[in-house]
């Protein structure tokens, strides 16, 4: 390339390896460290998987038993962050709290080994568990209710859903819970990841990183699109008028939310499993709307775009809109989960990244003026 | 290149545009939308290069009124961040806590018009305001000492000693703090700069761009230079050690710290206006132990350094933190320091990127293992 051209957006471009996580986009499949997204999902928990991802195998018994224990310690909230919740704006969003909770608890934590390559973040952990109290009193603190200390004989995603509710979900709520967390625990560079590495890289702490990533999934062109589709979803209403919405929306040139994905070529292998978990929701709630609305648009947008040689698949975020809110939590919070899910797949990415580190600082093509001399004020 | 070359962090590689800053490393020149450093830091306010950063042109008399106007009634924090500042642990470090305020303070002012590339954040200006106010708010807190509310007669510069203080500084030292503050203002792509272009490019908010920048500047490999080569004044003590302790630190090859600059060939321009600050410092408060170990290790070691061919300069870190240690601040605000000033050159930079953007995603390139049997756990 000559020195004035470049991929803007870094498009194309490698920024480093990784071991972490492998994406085969033409038969929709994602492994982390080796193991499917299907495996993982179906025979390990968040805690199990975060240690996979922090140690890059999977544990055995005893050293589950233990990560898991000193995750669950972690998961409590200093009085000072519980007020920042409390005194955060009604009207701001939970992803500003979010990001600044997180470099906030760095101060909280025994965190000392910080700015080096051998820091102490897999045992300390709490960027990883706390991020989850956090959403859950975010909402509490919404509805004037107050905190509920968490518990430490339940899931991640159990205990998750009892500290935002105050009470303990039946098995197979937390059990959904925890298995959306698994699906959303890591999914390669992306800019989020790729800002918690560039952070990183300058040998700042993991809870800075974590929080700069928290900033960069806030982004609407990253975080949020599943609260995209249950908005699309409620728009249409009924399965009866999928249909007609969809002519429309075609002939209008509108996206559909939630379909195709930038490396996927193949249904999203998570969205298989979000499926499942909103088929389960919908019988045990007896509301099948959204899932009747969103098979149908699924089948209808597919066969269409097949004829047109373009064929396009649901992607993760599909379903996992209407199984939140069929576990009755609120929009605001989709994106807030997806970063605290993704907390692990992020300090995944921090830990390698300090392994064979270099400072990210590409170059700049000036494109500005020439010098030009300082005119005083009084002659502008 | 092959597809499997990549450059480590990126060095060489361009990343975008931008018409902001331009370095001329081997004249020793940097320029803010043309107009050199000198002409700004000799005759403008930092008020005046805020907007010349954020608008691309230097104001008229009444535009500069108006912004300065809108600049110092944005310093004024809320009782909760106030509380944030004070509830933060002694022992951490306040980048951690001046992170978590940028993105909490997002939801303390209008800005509902994030997410968009048309946002109101040159006029709401609350993120570069208040960021001086924190650090200053912080030091008090530290030494016990309550909140001291910002002034709006005195230069940003000047306000910031004020508010750290209480009490106002004479007009030489209001007027060094101010132009320390330009020159840290703004200096093209570098690690912290291109996070706050990372996460601006997913359309997160201004304030959630700058607080990942925070947290970039914070890395060791950033930030923090300038605490280096005092802790190396400190260590040298007496400018009659100065021989002695450069041929014990040649012999065993230990860095010069703020000396040679990655962009610069020659003197940083920047480090000239800081060696005239501290001259003049030092004679107002008869203390020359500073200036003069400095002095004669930039001689001593330039004249080694030029015998073996490879000449070398001082850069900005080099005379920066002996004038803030003159001036009463504390060693731990440097960096924090550097924020505030820098906060104006983020801003520019995300204005810029939310023009022509396209969001930054790289690739990595996956050297991990291939898929694998998931194991029972029982049998592991």
């Amino acid at each position: 390339m000559a020195t004035t051209e470049y991929a803007k957006g870094l498009e194309g471009v490698i920024a480093g390896e990784s071991t972490i996580c492998k994406i085969d986009g033409e038969k929709g499949k994602l492994y982390h460290f080796g193991y499917s997204i299907e495996d993982l999902v179906h025979h390990s928990s968040y805690e199990e998987v975060t240690y996979l991802l922090l140690y890059g195998e999977l544990p055995n018994k005893t050293q589950l038993e233990d990560f898991t224990a000193k995750m669950r310690k972690s998961r409590n909230l200093a009085e000072p962050i519980i007020d920042m919740i409390w005194n955060f704006p009604a009207d701001a969003h939970p992803m500003e709290l979010l990001q600044s909770v997180i470099s906030y608890l760095s101060g909280y934590v025994e965190h000392k080994i910080h700015h080096s390559a051998t820091c102490n973040c897999r045992n300390t952990l709490h960027q990883v568990a706390q991020l989850a109290s956090v959403v859950a009193a975010y909402k509490r603190s919404k509805e004037g209710k107050e905190y509920v200390p968490p518990r430490d004989d339940l899931s991640h995603g159990a205990n998750f859903l009892y500290m935002m509710r105050g009470e303990e979900p039946d098995a197979e709520e937390g059990a959904i819970m925890d298995k959306c967390l698994i699906l959303h625990a890591e999914h390669g560079f992306n800019a989020s990841t790729f800002t918690a590495r560039v952070v990183a890289s300058t040998m700042s702490t993991c809870y800075c990183s974590i929080s700069a990533a928290v900033g960069a999934l806030y982004g609407s062109l990253h975080g949020g699109a599943n609260e995209k589709v249950l908005q699309m979803v409620e728009e249409i209403g009924d399965v009866s008028n999928v249909e007609p919405w969809l002519e429309k929306a075609l002939a209008e040139k509108r996206k559909v939310m939630g379909m195709g994905h930038r490396v996927y070529r193949a249904k999203d292998p998570r969205s298989f499993v979000m499926e499942e978990f909103l088929q389960t929701l919908s019988a045990k709630y007896g509301d099948e709307r959204y899932y009747a609305v969103l098979k149908k648009l699924e089948t209808e947008f597919r066969a269409r775009m097949e004829e047109k040689g373009k064929p396009i698949y649901p992607n993760v975020d599909f379903f996992s809109g209407s199984v939140y809110t069929l576990m009755g939590i609120p929009t605001i919070l989709f994106t807030p989960i997806f970063a605290l899910a993704r907390s692990a797949g992020w300090l995944a990415h921090i830990l390698e990244q300090r392994v064979d580190n270099r400072i990210f600082r590409p170059k700049s093509l000036y494109t500005g003026s020439d010098a030009r001399e300082f005119v005083p004020i009084e002659k502008r």
